[in-house]
């Protein structure tokens, strides 16, 4: 089941002045940046009670961000639901008859598993699935 | 200061289909629905977590919802930040330079103050602040 928002992506243009809007005006801290190459993106992270916020910023020009900015310009990029059993959350929604971007879990960020639904199936926001991988 | 992310506010078409999406696909419960008249919208309430999910269908044409959807289709219309303090918090963001709808707070729903920054100021993402009402 789902159990918490995970946390909220943010498609920005510049990483150091959203940075800056985050703590400034809003009062949160940055808890620390990292390149993911095989996504083509820098990101930047803050935290909201239980829920993390990535500021993310396009590193190249096929980034998947790169097009979000490019038709959509700064905003909300998708929302990851934390669930306890990802395979699960799945066959749920395939069973819903929402299109799945991911048929089964990847490896994502910080040693989780994700997944996401398409968009077109979900109201219009990209929604992502994550879970923490099990350790031995 | 920020506590947490208080609610996601989402715009949608159809309150009815879009709950059958949350129930379904995500196997979210919805908690509630109210009509608020003075902004031309019904919603539909789910948790996550700490977090509220409010969906916003309009129910006039000059509500703000009908012309986010007509702009941008459906998708995430604002997040709310939960704060102790929402004098402060606008205080700070203003001395930071963030445009604000609201100089001051206004009732909204749920017996809470509420106030907005204006998305230009914000990297794209509408952004409110709410803290309950004291009481007595």
């Amino acid at each position: 089941m789902i159990q918490k928002i995970d946390h909220i992506g943010i498609a920005v243009n510049n990483l150091e002045a959203s940075t800056q809007y985050f703590e400034n005006a809003l009062g949160l801290s940055c808890h620390g940046t990292e390149e993911v190459a095989s996504q083509g993106v820098k990101t930047a992270f803050f935290e909201a009670g239980e829920v993390h916020i990535e500021l993310l910023e396009p590193t190249s020009s096929d980034s998947p961000i790169s097009k979000f900015l490019e038709k959509n310009g700064e905003g909300i990029h998708h929302i990851a639901f934390g669930t306890d059993d990802i395979e699960k959350q799945l066959s749920k929604a395939s069973d819903a008859g929402i299109r799945l971007i991911h048929q089964t879990p990847i490896p994502g960020a910080a040693e989780k598993l994700v997944a996401f639904l398409h968009p077109k199936s979900t109201h219009g926001v990209l929604t992502e699935f994550c879970m923490p991988t099990k350790k031995a």
